[in-house]
Parts: structure tokens; C-alpha cells; sequence
């Protein structure tokens, strides 16, 4: 089977052209592919597949087999497989998810190469009920939580998923690996929430150290640091436009005025390959 | 760069063929390639390369970079590599590495597949300081080391990497993150050592866990289960021939009547691919 494996930021996953056809069995293929020692590795795989409303659909799936319902790493790096290997000539393209349809935009370098991809990864959402959040205002903008290492102040904002901002002097300071898990299982959320560090370097750059609801620290998060710059821009720390620098690359994110969140970064092929399926 | 994922019951390499040509800053390339999330991921690479005293010459770079000197589940791989891919027809396979020529069998199946390659892994060394390990007695055989978790009685044995091996009631009882790391470094390993914790099944069974000196815990360990079957001999417990059952799949140890220390086991191919070098 013939498969691509690419990252957005770090953020890895293994490609596969169902344009003609889709192989059976999608959750065990994608636990066996993923396994980083006995298969290709990768943090799922990505299909990308024909759509009857949009340019073209993804599907997901996640290591553990279960199936995702949109990553914005991914999403990049499927615009940038469509065009690089012939699907389309579009430099705007729509692609179906399970989260609605999103737009992406290539950004062409002089030569033609893809040098960067915009998602629109939409508004972002701040009404508790609907992150969720337990509080008792209407928004919550710098709460303070209590935590087995001190009271902390907690921005929550939704990106489809719930986020938790925390701003610090220095990333360098924090017990991230204590901090993590406890912030991610506090009681103010009754679904969990992905955690963002963020130290604010600029009114245009901060660093991010994220901890993802289910899986622990990694690499790169894009909603994660929509999220962070949404919620920098709503404390007045950074401007609308800010550059996110992750342990896996830099994203930079755009809270327009009409409300949309425009995440741009990278997306890079690693190599082609062919996989001899196993079960 | 063409390339083979491999693995040999879960100790997984990328295979480079430099019969005709070898690529150039093999350190970076190893470091870049191994990566999990930027590369093609895996615990380094293996060049397939001429050799002048044997059919074929192994060189390996680990992920971080440096030249390792023999790996006996790359070993098997390369075996493989070779039948598969019709660089020889020959069922015994001399290869030269840094420790010196080895000798590989293939196993083949009744339609002419290989099944299995055994190595011949050389004899073990029981001397201290050969091994290197500080005792009074001559041989260093269930001597009581004091750990924090209380007295523990270790087997000190050299497959050309210094082995520590203790035998337990049940391997879900030990405290392994606590005793891998603690005995891996314990005073007496002048340079340390692997760590190997073996519960014993039957005469001619054994299932193994393993600290790797340097790298933490591992799903497999050729000289590891080596030297654990050695081990399970010399003091009663095993015969000469045993399964050792490790996390990442079985390995036949025999210790043969003259001394060396045959290992059989399986070797898989994954994947083929084409990388797009990065630096």
C-alpha cells in the first residue's frame, strides 16, 4: 500500500490516496501503522478521499484507532499533498471533516513551491456552558484555580475543543510535568481541557508548551495555540497577529476582525513509501 | 535516498544499500532519519556495504548519532535484507562489523521464505574484569548486591556488553524503573551495565524484561537474552536451549556444547521508501 508520511510541525501522520479506492479495516490499519517500532509510526493515519460538497474530504484516524474529528496540522499538510501531487490546481481548496468544512490557502514561494498553508480554523468560543467550564462569570479571563502548586490564572477558550491559557514569566520555570495533568483533570472542567503555557515575548511572539487532554505534552498543538493567541489578544497582551513559537515549530496566528482564528505554518513531505500490511 | 524499514522482534532500523555508493555525513544522516516525528524514525541506520574479508560489511549509527558496534537483531535483518533483495543466494552469510566476522544462517520456510536467521553470537565471558565487574570470587554467579529495594542476588556475564541477570518469581512484581536504572549504575559496574530481569517458566522457557544501559528500557536485547539464557544454564535453573520471551517477541537461545551462544529469531521487513533528505 502506498502511503506519504508528512508533519505539520511535528505533528506526524501517515497519508494515504483513497481518491480511488480505501482500504478495509481503518482502525486496525491505523493502530498498525502507527506503532513506532512494528509499523510505519506516526501519531495516526490521514485519508484523503473524494467529497460531494467540498474540493475534496479527510478522514483520520488516531494510533489507538479511534477516529478523529479535524486537526489543523493535518489539514495543511493534506493542502499541501493535494497540490503537490497533482489533485488539484486550486490555491484555495475546501475539505470536508468531520468538523464542517474548512478553507485552506496555499502560500507560494517564488519558484512555486508551497511555502506555507493558511486554515481558517473558524471563532473561537468563550461561553462556559459551551467550552465546557465551571464559573460564575460570563467569561473566564485570568481565574484563579488552585493547584497543588499555588493558585494560577486560567484563560479558557474554545477552538472545538476546551483550552485552558495560562501566562507565565518564563516557560523555563514551569513544573510542566506536574502542573500538566493536574490543570488537564482540574474540576473546573467536566470534560478535561488541553493546557497552554505561554510566555509572552512580544506584542507579536510568545512561546507555548502545551499539554493535550488524553495524551500528555507534544509537540505541537494548533488549536492549542489559536487558543494562546486568542486569549493573549483578549488580556491585551499581544497584538491580533502573533507568532507561537512550539517545541515542534512556529505557527502564527491571526484573530481577524471578523472573528475568524487564520493559523499558518508549515507542512513537509518526509518520504513516499510502500508498507507490506501486516494483518 | 532509497531505504527498508526493518525489525527485528521490535528493534527497528533503517536499511540503507551502499553497495554501490554510500552517502555522505552518515552522523547527521542517522540523527535526522531516526527522528520519530521529523524522520522515518527508528533506533538508527544500517549501511549494507562490500567488504574485502566477508560476503558483506555492517555499519550502524545510532539515532544520536555515534557508530555502534554490533547489534544481533540488525544482524538478522541484514541476513534477510540481503536473501530478499537478491544481493546473494547463500544460506550462510558471513558479516563483517566492528566486533569482528559473524556468521548468519537462514532458516527458510517449505515455500522458500525466510522463516528465521540464527547468529552466532560468539561465547560468553564470565571473568570480571573482562566483563568489567568488581567481586572477590572468580566468577561473579547470584552474588547479594545491596539495592534500595533490599538484597539482590545478580549473575555477571559479558556477551562483548556487560550483563547483569536476575532471576524473579514474577516479572510484574519487580520495581523495574527503580532497579533498571539503580543497577544499571550500581558500584559494581566499573562502566556499567544492562540490566536483565528473568522469571523462569519451565526448563526450556523464560520471560525476560531489560534495562539497556544508556537508553532506558527496551522491547528486545539479543545479547541481553544471551546472556540471561547463559545465565538460566550455568546456575541449574534452565537446560542449554531455551525461548526467552522479551516485550517485543521471542528469541531461541542455545548454548551450544563448544561455547558459542547461538540466537534465532525472526526478521521483518516493514516498508520501503524514498527519503527527501532534510540538511
Amino acid at each position: 500500500m502506498r502511503f506519504t508520511k508528512m508533519h505539520g510541525i511535528g505533528n506526524d501522520y501517515i497519508y494515504i490516496n483513497c481518491m480511488e479506492s480505501t482500504p478495509d479495516r481503518l482502525p486496525e490499519l491505523a493502530i498498525e501503522m502507527s506503532d513506532r517500532h512494528f509499523g510505519v509510526g506516526g501519531d495516526g493515519i490521514v485519508l484523503i478521499c473524494p467529497s460531494e460538497v467540498a474540493d475534496f474530504k479527510m478522514r483520520m484516524f488516531n494510533n489507538d484507532g479511534s477516529e478523529a474529528r479535524m486537526c489543523g496540522n493535518a489539514s495543511r499538510c493534506i493542502a499541501r499533498y493535494v497540490h503537490d501531487h497533482g489533485l488539484t490546481d486550486r490555491k484555495r481548496i475546501s475539505l470536508e471533516t468531520l468538523s464542517g468544512i474548512k478553507v485552506l490557502s496555499l502560500n507560494m514561494s517564488g519558484d512555486g513551491e508551497v511555502e506555507s498553508v493558511t486554515v481558517d480554523m473558524g471563532e473561537p468560543e468563550f461561553r462556559p456552558e459551551l467550552i465546557p467550564v465551571h464559573t460564575e462569570s460570563g467569561r473566564m479571563v485570568e481565574e484563579v484555580v488552585k493547584t497543588s502548586q499555588g493558585e494560577i490564572k486560567v484563560t479558557a477558550v474554545s477552538m472545538g475543543n476546551p483550552h485552558g491559557v495560562i501566562f507565565v514569566d518564563r516557560i523555563e520555570d514551569v513544573d510542566f510535568d506536574v502542573l500538566g495533568p493536574e490543570l488537564e483533570s482540574h474540576a473546573i472542567w467536566p470534560d478535561r481541557a488541553n493546557i497552554e503555557f505561554l510566555e509572552v515575548i512580544s506584542r507579536s511572539e510568545a512561546r507555548m508548551r502545551v499539554w493535550e487532554r488524553g495524551t500528555g505534552e507534544t509537540l505541537a498543538c494548533g488549536t492549542g495555540a489559536c487558543a494562546s493567541a486568542v486569549a493573549a489578544a483578549l488580556t491585551g497582551r499581544c497584538d491580533r497577529k502573533v507568532t507561537i513559537h512550539l517545541r515542534g515549530g512556529d505557527l502564527a496566528v491571526e484573530w481577524g476582525e471578523d472573528g475568524h482564528v487564520m493559523m499558518t505554518g508549515g507542512a513537509t513531505e518526509v518520504f513516499d513509501g510502500i508498507y507490506y500490511r501486516q494483518h
